[in-house]
């Protein structure tokens, strides 16, 4: 990859999309229009500035992309940076987007009969099994992980396990399936993503574009 | 879980639903109507019969739900049992939906200057590592396989690798992505698959039912 190569960006689908939109706008990144339409099947789109692409993939592969060198920077969720802990990445700044947080959650009669300080061994299902089983070893605590890749609701009520660690928003769904919150991992936001090696062979345009969206999450943040 | 719990069977979310609808029907499984509704959120739908219920999950989750227990009886594409292999599963009925295949691809260039005979070791980027690996290891070719989620067609592109292996259905994508289809690792159909426990605790509501899908198999093919 050579400094005429494009610069790419990794922007995830789905829940976090309607907020990227704004962010960029105010760093001065204007994608093309089929890029806000979610049904369109592209995945990748030119912007405003002839050099800067747009590729959006997957909130987890995102992670991938960047590591790799398919693309120089991402906005990754932080969720998505814990359960990957790639050394070829470096997150410097906070997006203040795509707020949840990380937390242990089971079935309400459950929670009322048994004390957390008294687990030893526990099976959980999550999409996050590496950051289940540190989160639990860091305790002590065995977490024997079954990875979901959706549905992790489900799984306490089917008997797959008792317990499940999920992403949180408004914690309607928990309730909706009888579970409650329990403990939570951490807060979770979604950053901007370097590839280490983009930062050493590219640093003008990275250091510029990490200068334009620390701004663009000031202005957003305080306005 | 006792004989008295409800039988559940899981299906997966996406391309493959709308076949599943009309094979359910015709061995007589009538589910609620929300099921049909792809845009709806739930997850666990009644059926017309009792002791039948149905979740609807990604497709990679239908056989994790089923090795755990959580669902007796599942529509699982035979790429996804691949990659799984695990041994709480048996796949008795092709129900011939959900055709396609796992082929490897690459860009049309590259296809015309190598010959994969004489490969040792290649990178990939597919969702299925290990069919992916054990497939090129029987040939002694070591696979460096990257876990993507989607969006493989990116991967050559953006120089994350130079070869993809995927489901293949017209082959419009990979040549809408300057990909040739260079070898096929199998064909891929769904399969109704069982949880082998629920095959000995449950035995008369499991050989019912597959007796009733393999009749539906055979009449849809026939039809």
């Amino acid at each position: 990859m050579s400094a005429n190569d494009p610069f790419i960006i990794a922007v995830p689908k789905g829940r976090i999309l309607s907020e990227v939109g704004p962010l960029m706008a105010c760093a001065g990144i204007e994608p093309e229009a089929e890029f806000h339409d979610e049904s369109s099947r592209r995945l990748q789109f030119s912007t405003n500035d002839p050099e800067l692409q747009i590729i959006r993939v997957r909130s987890f592969d995102t992670a991938t992309f960047l590591a790799f060198g398919a693309a120089q920077m991402a906005v990754c969720g932080s969720d998505v940076l814990m359960e990957f802990d790639h050394p070829e990445i470096y997150s410097p700044v906070d997006l203040g987007i795509g707020l949840c947080r990380l937390s242990v959650a089971e079935p309400a009669d459950l929670a009322a009969n048994e004390d957390p300080r008294l687990w030893s061994h526990i099976r959980i299902a999550t999409k996050y099994p590496n950051v289940t089983r540190c989160y639990f070893a860091s305790r002590g605590v065995q977490a024997e992980c079954i990875k979901l890749n959706g549905a992790m609701e489900l799984a306490p009520r089917l008997g797959l396990c008792r317990r499940i660690v999920d992403l949180v928003q408004t914690g309607s769904t928990l309730e909706e399936n009888g579970l409650v919150e329990v403990e939570k991992i951490s807060e979770i936001s979604s950053r901007l993503a370097i590839n280490r090696t983009a930062l050493k062979t590219r640093s003008g345009a990275v250091n510029r574009w990490v200068e334009r969206f620390r701004e663009a999450t000031s202005a957003t943040l305080s306005g």
